[in-house]
């Protein structure tokens, strides 16, 4: 037996925001006061590190649940299976359905509830639940759904990642730009190939001190109510913690799989930053005394910026779809899905194509 | 190999609040018009209904995640194991920590690491995730526990649930006198015993018709910002679906254990109003044309309310240390638990004790 993906699906959100709809933005350090530069400097300085040129936001209409249902429903059609053989919708999300101009996190019901009501799926044996687990929300979910399957409760699942930061970003803070919407989701299925799908997984989740690297926080603008909270991140302190954790879990997964590192294809890395990302998998092939080759990591930060848990399935349907130049994938194709975030968690999973 | 509790612990909060503190609250409709009945009458007929008498608030200085981590170090004392030796925390909520006086919920990061943070707990191999399904979060979450044992993922997991209703209740709606606060938390283990632990279990999630049985919506008060939402329920819808459903899903996960109904020893139902648990337990014998034997349903809603996902674990804890009147447990015993809430989705476990 294997578990692999057998369908994938996406929703990128229609609105672009570029970098420059920040240039009117009022940017303040996290004591509230100004930033002494221009936030064209701002601006220049976060694009040369982060890589992001633009980023995506949902409708005012839309929330969560609505995009993680249309990503969800592509998947069901590329997997070409009947819904209502679904046995789980693992749902990954980080603040639930936030409202346009609310601030409040919705997760009543949980957004699998709701998305499975959207999907108009009847059968109760479905189980619909939602897993909080940071950015590395939708590997996580896939490294459950294969838990079901191993365990005989499960054939097959459908796991979503979906996020609406743009509901939860303090305008105040320059951190902002990074943050980005979207939807990924993946049919997860048993089948009848051998040495085939989830070859390895790895999780770890660091809390001793790192839980509140990133955190729900009051605004840099101390004129604002300080109980209303938006997404904070320490971020010097979360780039050092994944350049040294997140290499060494790959590696720990990579070598439970067998494989040799000649043999890795792709790696899909959450994307939260390029440089971060340049150095991770730098880092890695390190470990293996091993040149990085070239365009082993499709990225789709400049233009998709972070959107947490929907960020490595999206970019997964993005490749699988010949969307992005210079990245195909082939039948037998090791790739390694690798993510760090909110917790701080880490997880890994090694998979043939 | 069994599937194990090894142990068990409870934090039931320090601050009761009787029904006669509701006297004199302004109980409105959900179109804002006045109740034509004093608030003697309304508590009254509440307390005929639900069986509540009293519940439970935290202290203004604790969350959700606090009161999780009180009663997860009392389960992890009592299965006298070294916390650093779990493989999971796995914590059920429906809300995150909601601040004293504020209404958003905070789960960045999620509850899971919040708890392991607390605990001190160094192993990155303790995966620590949040699972969102209601009021059957903490059943789901040993579920999901026994299928990372079964599929040869974990050795030892921590199951929590915990939950602060008290900060999420509209105050102009009378079924803000049924939530409460408390948790409860498990230690779930392998273990050499045959024949015991989990027997069975079963899970569904009805969201066709039901998702929005239990939603967050506008407070009743009409003069109040209809953005700002509170836990609100469609009471006779939840009580007709929870007679109809609740004891099918436990007949279904009993004949699957093979446990004669006649061995059944007690029910450990979710507390969420004393008539309706009743009427569940009631028809789930008369699918098994038995009586109901006597003491066979621990209650304490009279004084604990719902405290939503810990309500379970809570009343397991205080049979388990003798704290209920006529209900004891002995080796060997067979009990079921069963849960139903907000998704809606519904679970049920037979266990030998």
């Amino acid at each position: 037996m294997s578990i692999k993906i057998t369908g994938s699906g996406s929703y990128i959100p229609g609105n672009i925001e570029k970098n420059s709809g920040f240039h009117n933005h009022e940017f303040l350090n996290t004591d509230g006061s100004y930033i002494e530069s221009t936030n064209d400097v701002i601006v220049k300085k976060f694009e040369a590190i982060t890589g992001i040129i633009e980023r995506r936001y949902v409708d005012a209409h839309l929330t969560a649940s609505d995009i993680g249902a249309f990503a969800a429903e592509k998947a069901i059609g590329h997997a070409n299976i009947d819904p209502e053989t679904l046995d789980y919708i693992i749902t990954a999300h980080n603040f639930g359905d936030v409202k346009h101009q609310t601030i409040q996190s919705d997760i009543l019901p949980g957004l699998a509830a709701r998305i499975k009501h959207t999907l108009r799926i009847k059968n109760p044996k479905c189980v619909a639940y939602d897993i909080l687990f940071g950015c590395p929300g939708w590997v996580e979910g896939v490294i459950q759904a294969q838990a079901f399957i191993k365990a005989g409760m499960a054939k097959k699942c459908l796991v979503i990642g979906t996020e609406t930061l743009s509901r939860v970003v303090d305008k105040h803070d320059r951190d902002s730009m990074i943050f980005s919407d979207g939807a990924g989701a993946t049919v997860i299925e048993a089948t009848d190939e051998k040495d085939s799908g989830i070859l390895a997984h790895e999780t770890a989740s660091f809390t001793y001190d790192e839980a509140y690297y990133l955190h729900f926080g009051k605004s840099n603008n101390t004129r604002l109510d300080p109980d209303t909270r938006y997404i904070k991140m320490h971020g010097r302190k979360i780039y050092e913690f994944a350049l040294t954790q997140v290499p060494k879990a790959m590696k720990t997964c990579l070598d439970n799989s067998g494989v040799d590192i000649k043999d890795v294809k792709k790696i899909f890395i959450h994307q939260a930053n390029e440089k971060m990302d340049e150095a991770i998998i730098k880092r890695f092939y390190r470990l293996y005394k091993t040149p990085e080759p070239k365009d082993v990591t499709p990225m789709s930060i400049h233009t998709l910026g972070n959107s947490s848990v929907a960020t490595i399935p999206t970019l997964f349907d993005l490749v699988k779809r010949n969307k992005l130049k210079n990245h195909t994938l082939t039948t037998g194709d090791v790739i390694i899905f690798a993510s760090v975030g909110a917790g701080m968690h880490i997880n890994a999973m090694v998979y043939r194509y």
